[in-house]
């Protein structure tokens, strides 16, 4: 069987028990029932994820992919392919934004090189490149759908290295000039729903800029055809390495009964997928910040899972889930350290 | 001259030349321009805060105000008036929300009780009672003008002492069974907006009980009639010592350039009050979590302060400042940390 079969074989249901205790003891807590909201919510998740009532995270880490797209050659981005390799360098340094959130957050960082055009000369990259960035769509496939699983498995098999290490709290990121188009190509095939609805401004397009990006994706998909029922196929067909291994890192998670945290547009894009490979993964998923991107809104819904955070950042990189890992952390606190109506002899 | 008076007499505006720096300094890191939201928004405002550019988050707390509601006697809350003893004395066990919370956030609790009907008995309280709960605003004014302008003073004077003892980021939080009652006649007295649009069910009240809710806070309206123009006068006639004590921490925050964050429903209402009483307040203020009450809406609109955490938590306490506090410090990581264009040799 392949790695990415196997994996998708593995991830089990949430444990209800576990989750049915937890929801007793969050209405046993000095407080009025259900008051501490979402709070509560990723407590019960918490414990339907490690069958566990009470929980503690140790070791976190974000997984950050990082690929170049052949789209770019059609100036649907606001940066050169180039600015991939110096954003990923600046990650290796430790200046990037996810660097600094990162650290903010007590987590390590994993750089995983699936397809960029130029390699960082700073050291520390996991070398997993497939090729030098996907081809151009709107000429050819982005990818063999060999490669796309691949792709898939390189964020399966890193993401299960990093929790053999011992992390039990997982970040998704990326880097990869063009991947907002990337992402609103996917997201417009497998919801159904209007380029013009799922197509955004990136890092900064001007409304000409815009207007051909959604152009473009327009034209590429009418040319593909990729199939909706077929994850892979769209991924292959418009998707990119970054979101390919994001989805390994969404699907390995699940399979070890591992949070994993969602960033923004582009990492919803992949936990989407990741969900229609296999639905039962969706219950180890924890959504972080709504982007900026308007496509953000349109992965929320088709995941049915709704962001905490409302920043307008739209920095991607693995930004927003950094500042939910705290967030998490919290829900922990609660369970472990609020007092209960039994603690001041209340029944 | 009055505390009172003197406090807003020394709030100055926000320093617009360190602002100017900042956003400098932002649009040279290593991100599209923008790209982090509101996180750059807290950035440039804690250079206006403190004038300086770059800055550090040292000793964090809680001002938590604690008072008793006369207008509990009309039965609007869902808990009984004792109940407001039974939570401070949980917090200075260490064992409510805003204990958990605020520790996890590395904050001190300072735990006042301006009105409390029933002292606790662990040690630790500020005792700064000016009397035994408000009276039923139904019937009496909820306090005298001057016990109005005592408690915001007891709140300015209390909050000054922890800014003397090196506080540097101030969080806000309250008990007082009924307070959400007092918070909407305040709410719907500040702004005009009909009393149906901003009462809600508090700890959990029925149907049966918030149409009550609205009905008696109506009628004391119409008994009063507060002066919407003057502050002071709405706070003594429907409000409470708690929301008053709030009003004067961040009105000596903002005396002290101290940022002072925001927590819900209740904690937004007296951050009204102080923006009415003095407008450059409101500079200094970080508004942190959508409380689940739908007068908090009517509060950030009139504040012209949209909240970044959507939680759906109506506990109070502080509980949703304390999980601001995180991103606040994430802001001041990213102005300190992050790189600029020029460390990759770029202009």
């Amino acid at each position: 069987m392949t790695l990415l079969n196997e994996t998708i074989k593995n991830v089990a249901p949430l444990n209800e028990a576990a989750m049915h205790e937890a929801q007793k003891h969050l209405d046993f807590l000095l407080k009025p029932q259900g008051s501490l909201g979402k709070l509560e919510d990723i407590a019960r998740q918490m414990a339907g994820i490690t069958g566990k009532v009470k929980n503690r995270i140790g070791k976190k880490v974000f997984m950050v992919m990082c690929s170049d797209n052949g789209i770019e050659a059609e100036k649907i981005a606001s940066f050169p392919q180039s600015v991939s390799m110096l954003v990923t360098d600046c990650m290796l340094k430790g200046l990037s934004g996810v660097s600094v959130l990162g650290r903010h957050a007590g987590a390590d960082l994993r750089v995983i090189d699936l397809g960029l055009a130029e390699s960082p000369t700073t050291p520390g990259i996991i070398d997993r490149k497939i090729r030098k960035s996907t081809g151009n769509f709107l000429k050819t496939q982005a990818m063999t759908r060999q490669e796309a699983i691949q792709a898939i498995e390189v964020g399966i098999s890193e993401t299960l290295k990093a929790i053999d290490e011992g992390y039990d709290l997982i970040g998704t990121g990326e880097v990869g000039i063009g991947n907002t188009t990337t992402s609103s190509a996917i997201i417009h095939v497998l919801t159904g729903k209007p380029v013009d609805s799922v197509t955004g401004r990136g890092a900064g397009l001007t409304d000409e800029g815009l207007a051909h990006k959604k152009n473009v994706i327009a034209r590429a998909v009418a040319l593909h055809k990729p199939d909706a029922s077929d994850p892979v196929d769209v991924l292959a067909k418009v998707g990119g390495f970054d979101i390919a291994g994001m989805t390994g890192t969404f699907l390995a998670a699940a399979s070890r009964r591992k949070p994993v945290v969602i960033d923004g547009f582009i990492s919803g894009v992949a936990a989407l997928l990741a969900y229609r490979l296999c639905p039962l993964s969706r219950g180890y998923m924890i959504p972080s910040h709504s982007s900026h991107e308007p496509g953000s809104v349109a992965v929320a819904e088709a995941l049915d899972l709704r962001p905490m955070l409302y920043m307008n950042m739209r920095l991607g990189e693995g930004t927003g889930a950094a500042l939910a890992f705290n967030i998490i952390e919290a829900s922990m606190a609660i369970m472990n350290e609020q007092g209960t109506f039994g603690d001041i002899g209340m029944a």
